[in-house]
């Protein structure tokens, strides 16, 4: 044990010297503002440098979330493939961008992509990360030093025709429909558990709530269904929604004006995006509006906020139906996952669905987020979108972290307690209901009160009174038959 | 003029003496928690008067939205021909309560529609304010008196088929789609209005500004048809939205089980909820999923609050282009409605984008509100839809009130400050970005920096180091065609 | 009855008659804009008849909150007294400006304040009405016409020293301060009503519970104290809250640097302002970070909002407590306020608690706009002024005329089902937490997981095994000694 | 070169196979639901090891936030002290636990603390993550070996007389208020900066704005000042909202009865908590009601929004005020930071404002997740305190990182625009406000009227119409004394 521990300390003084060494190799780069020192095997440049003393703020790079590091090499080789077309850049170069953009996108380089999700200038310095890290990945795969750009150039190269302005918001759509796609996978395998347990459950009756409030009969597999349903109509919305992202203004450069892109350029882009993402991509059809407007965020947000809804409802009933064991409504259970309290032994507590809640909950704050950063825009830009990147991000990658965990280690192990199923359908006076068109309303109200203020049961009442033959009985009173639309 | 008073007085003594006078001859009603006065000339019966008793909060009743009136009218009007239709309920029965909800469809007694807004009980109390009033109208058109309940029963009858919880959010689906194409039709003229300045402005140049930041030119017509466009993507975004209102639980009864309709009723409900209205509703299908679900509303309210977000947006920047009119950047004129001041002479302020401002923050404040109403619903029902119908009438009034004001009040009085928009131009810096294309990122920067520092501008620093022929200049430099997409 | 009606129509002709007769006469008033005709009877004047036709948004004037319109003839008085002290108003002005503050103040002229409260200019509109309104009553009451203002001016007089900037912000505060004495009264009465249950059940032993599950023995008495509690800890916010509001910017005038305001004449006002209100206002010690500075409001709002969340749950846990009666927890019943179902007979809903809760959720909205409008303020400004006020008086008037209706119609008539609470205590595992002192959490642990699985009780398992003596079981499991903190 | 990296391979496979025979050897722990694998060198238990599990959501754990692991061991520490001191906690486990809790303290071990923020049970995996790295580290301090519990438990010893219930919020609380410590350092840094500023600028004179319009001159130093000024309102706030803080729940246990703790162990935890931590500590007269409230939070919560907007208004006018360089208000610079833009050469954009307001926005939006999550308790516990605290610290977190980027980039190198402001000052007609109680609003409005026609200046006009003498002029017209407070 202590010699491997020797040894460990001599591996890491071994690797530090060599790390220090590669440092001291720095090269210099400058910009607008001066001259700067950058480490020699840095991928990224001087903007990425001064962007890293800017915004050290929340200790979340870009890199956090791969997919959206993968966005922006996808908006960055569409842009340089319709260049290519356009004659602007050079086949050779093209080459050298897409064998960068297509590792990136094979989630290499992802630690150079360094710059803090919050950033003042509307994503300038994300942008610059990005085009100071291709241009150095395409020089060295094509045989030249970092550094060296007179070959590859961040600006006049990478950023070719475009500005932050138009990629940066093309970017964030992109990593949000990326995103999109693994929240809704999971959402669909959520919402087939929930009707895997639908089918399971549909002979068990029980007593129907609302207001809390005993109502009418219905089985336990139609409410889990009505769970798989209500998650089916949020993926429609989700789906829906797609349609605001895939609405982008590449060729807008700088305001939506197109300056210092060629004609034709921005029907290119589009074309060149939908076939590397396989999303129907357009140019939006008033690129200054659409260099401003934050429509797309504010929509997709919503379909998020609209699934936390629905999921924090769905949570909290399963919360409310598992309640007890022996003091609360007790229905079903939940799988313990773990001891429930660490002081209270023997208590296992609904932890997954708390936790779905918990999400929820921060996916419905960040809709005000995003609607806040939206309202805030001046003029021909929103400077603000970096905020709703993160919102926006933080709300799918939380859901789809968590929807499989809830799915695996609640839903699907969910089991119902028959007895106190069975129990509550025939203690019920909510069957009265039934009896609404038969007897009218003020009738049955009246049976209604009369069984709650004896403790009698309805039939017994019924029978009593001889309201109704036992043929009648049996045609308006059987249970099942209440839970099945006519 | 002190006749005239005597008189009035005399008059007032007289109406009160006769109001008592009516007071006194109550009628009786009796429901599950026992007797009850009403009042003889009151069309509302028992349970609208406990309501009253019970939710003095708002000081808004019902009728404060005659859409919602009208809306509650519709939907049992639909329900009664499905119910005559399925043979349950007469043709007698049936043409009494037609003519009932037609006179309330027409504007009619909307007096007696009185609960307050805010209400417990999911809406009960304004489904059954809604089954007196409609029953003791249809009684009186057909010749009977108020309170004979065994000629047409407000529960058995008017409710026939039916629950507070499926006709309550059937309603408030009806009055929103109402609401909807009254908002519309306002957005689109003002939309029309952005228009006609777009094009009036067409050849008026300005810079552009991003990050508040001179940027590159632009035309204020550009600017304009933006706002313009924006408004035309909310449009189709609250269009689309209906899809989720016409979607509805008619049928459901309870809890979505169908208890006490009768066979095919829900289906024909729907076709007839289609006919009266003109729009598509469907039968949900799932009916037990939907009558707990609030996506509809959760939906829809978004798309009011991303409506909210881009009216916020463009009022801002109107206060931001006519602020001045020495100090500030004062590109346009809005019309001077009221002195702006009380204190400050000559002063004329914003005041239109203003409180249509104030309209949108109530908006996106309301959006919350729906957002937490709609995930505090339980199992079978949510009994908050009240407050999201009130938090949604609200948002949509003000917005349809607040809208044909700020056209007419604001927009189409705007006037361009031609002399400024000019000026701007001349003295602009930002023209240099389309020299990129041909100089190159760096070079640019330093001819930029040089004519910040030295206050020279572009063109004169172009010349001086002749970097461009005049001819190259003239094609790349001429604003206009930095103005339009290639 | 006919005869009635048929007087009652002669009234109406005749005082519609001398309506119109009244109308006829306007007279004309003018300002910066141009002149304008004003009915004869109106104690308002030309900038508010343009206000009514700017601003017809919300169809809620200025009156619909009686203390707002008081609040402003204060902040007036304060002014006027002030401005005499200084010298500047004569003795004569002051007592016919003081009658006519009075005369506001004591409920009267409320007609005349008829501005929507929506508006833009930042609440001039609303100044200007007030201004105009008094100026008029006082030249009455002083014998003079309305609209002789050589006597008595708007400007001149009512708002010497002042400006829109500085009072209309004053006046929120007032009426707010005005509406929090009446929310506390409610409250206090809401938490009395707590106690007196707490007291009343102090005897109840039951299972408390945590997660939804089954956790230690309390009394229900303790429960409903616990509620009591929180809320005077919410009043005991609410009244440290009226700091900020006490906290005005008079003297101020237009931006803060007091321009047209006389000498002391800042620090006269808010003696007065003490003097007629009984709170104790002070000047701002910086009346530029004052006149735009939203905090005021912003911690009043977030003191109501957290108000509205503890409100909110208590409503839902005696919802969840009163659920059943057959299937739910029904640990308590809520008094029967109307039949909770127009399809289920016999059903009694929570229907105050969830009318509570809606006024909740409109009040966390509300805190919302204000924090939107709060921060959209620009420079020496905040224009958004006049929402806040609309938000915060929507609040409170929700709030306190909601409460007293809870209060009676709901708390006050709350009982205990003791069966069900003893039923609860006797078939708990929850007990076995008080062993862990004894007998370590491991082998507790295994006592609980036996007890749920073998359906057995504690004290069963404890005997059978030996592991404790009668006298230490008596001592440690005695659930009473449980409930209390040592 | 390539050697190095040769060494480096080695050195990470030795690393590797040194890491697989370590996590070989692993030990067994056991709980309720059954035993468990540990790695060997891990100082967490088999509760952590299961929360692992349960909660990968966030990829932030619990060390994310170090302050918040410290809270943690300052907690349990103050817990041991009373235990210890009732004599319930022998002094050797005290003293164990004490060096184990002063680790932790000093930043050492945060590596244990790795259940994710985001987490189901109310906190429990953190507790118990605590819980169990704390007693390992004790056993090891003391001369034992990890998981000898039988000298020193996890829950018996480190968990006596405590729940998660009591020592979770505790520990927030304690955390908060160590964050709260640094934001207020920060902000009272920014706000000196501000006020620095509003010194060096006291003479140059400027034109105030409301609603975007020129209002009446002031100074730049009062504009700064009342940055600063507002700031300081801020820090008052946050500062007395510690108060909400310092008021916990320890000695509550499981729900604020108090079951497992002994007499006196509440207060004496109270005042070890006061003594270790220099705050005010104080026990909760309330234990029940204090284990549910989420008032504390709710509060503190509301005054990182106060702030929020406060910071989020000033980043706005800072905007505002630098925007230009040719065609904006251009009063101020803020230091160039970074180049603006990727398309636009010598553009400077003004990020540290604007990252300030994304900061703004999430803080804000973070304030409803507090919100909602505090609304949804149910009856003696909320089990959302887990968002609550990850909403509360990651608000806390971005700001006081923020806040002395935004100082020390932005606000300490911000100078004036002199000859702008002095333009602005020469050329406004504001200056007649001063005029008012000289020659009344009818006259000086009608003076306005004709500047803002002709393009005259207003004392131009006044000495053509001989309206004052050059006396009169001098005293009532002096720019410096119109802002000055009289």
């Amino acid at each position: 044990m202590k010699k491997l521990r020797i040894f460990k300390m001599l591996c890491l003084v071994v690797m530090m010297l060599w790390l220090c060494n590669a440092r001291a190799q720095n090269r210099k780069e400058k910009d607008l503002l001066g001259e700067k020192e950058i480490p020699a095997n840095a991928y990224y440049g001087v903007q990425t440098a001064r962007a890293l003393e800017n915004f050290a703020i929340s200790g979340m790079p870009t890199k956090f979330y791969p997919d959206y590091v993968k966005a922006f090499a996808i908006v960055k080789l569409a842009a340089a493939r319709a260049n290519a077309e356009n004659g602007r850049l050079s086949q050779e170069k093209l080459a050298a961008i897409e064998k960068a953009c297509k590792a990136v996108m094979d989630g290499q380089y992802h630690d150079q992509f360094l710059v803090d999700l919050y950033q003042g200038g509307a994503g300038t310095s994300a942008n610059m990360n990005t085009n100071e890290v291709l241009a150095n990945i395409a020089l060295e795969l094509s045989g030249h030093k970092k550094g060296d750009y007179h070959y590859i150039e961040p600006h006049d190269d990478l950023n070719m025709g475009q500005s932050t302005n138009d990629t940066y918001p093309t970017t964030i759509k992109v990593a949000l429909l990326l995103h999109n796609d693994k929240l809704i996978t999971e959402l669909e395998a959520l919402s087939q558990s929930f009707h895997k347990k639908g089918d399971a459950f549909k002979s068990l009756l029980k007593m129907g709530r609302t207001e809390g409030q005993d109502a009418v009969p219905m089985t336990l597999g139609q409410e889990f269904h009505a769970f798989g349903n209500q998650l089916d109509a949020e993926i429609k919305s989700l789906r829906a929604s797609e349609t605001y992202l895939c609405e982008q203004n590449m060729g807008a450069t700088a305001i939506g004006t197109g300056i210092t892109a060629s004609p034709g350029y921005a029907e290119k882009v589009a074309v060149h995006l939908a076939r590397i993402t396989g999303k129907p991509f357009v140019m939006s059809s008033d690129l200054i509006a659409a260099t401003s407007s934050m429509q797309s965020y504010v929509m997709y947000s919503s379909a998020l906020k609209s699934l936390a809804i629905a999921l924090s409802k769905i949570s909290s009933d399963l919360i409310f139906l598992t309640s007890g064991p022996r003091t609360g409504i007790f229905e079903i259970n939940l799988p313990a996952l773990q001891p429930g309290s660490s002081i209270m032994p023997g208590k296992v507590n609904p932890v997954m669905p708390e936790v779905m809640n918990e999400v929820c909950f921060k996916v419905m704050g960040n809709d005000v987020t995003v609607s806040i950063a939206s309202h805030s825009g001046l003029l021909q830009l929103n400077a603000y979108e970096p905020v709703v990147a993160v919102a926006l991000m933080e709300s799918q990658g939380l859901l789809f972290k968590c929807l499989p965990l809830f799915r695996k280690n609640c839903v699907d192990g969910i089991t119902p307690n028959e007895k106190v199923l069975k129990r509550n359908i025939e203690q019920s006076v909510g069957i009265v209901t039934a009896l609404n068109p038969v007897l009218g309303y003020e009738k049955t109200t009246e049976l209604a009160k009369e069984a709650l203020q004896t403790g009698k049961g309805i039939l017994e009442l019924i029978r009593e009174k001889k309201l109704l033959t036992e043929d009648q009985i049996k045609k308006v009173m059987d249970p099942a038959a209440m839970t099945q639309l006519k």
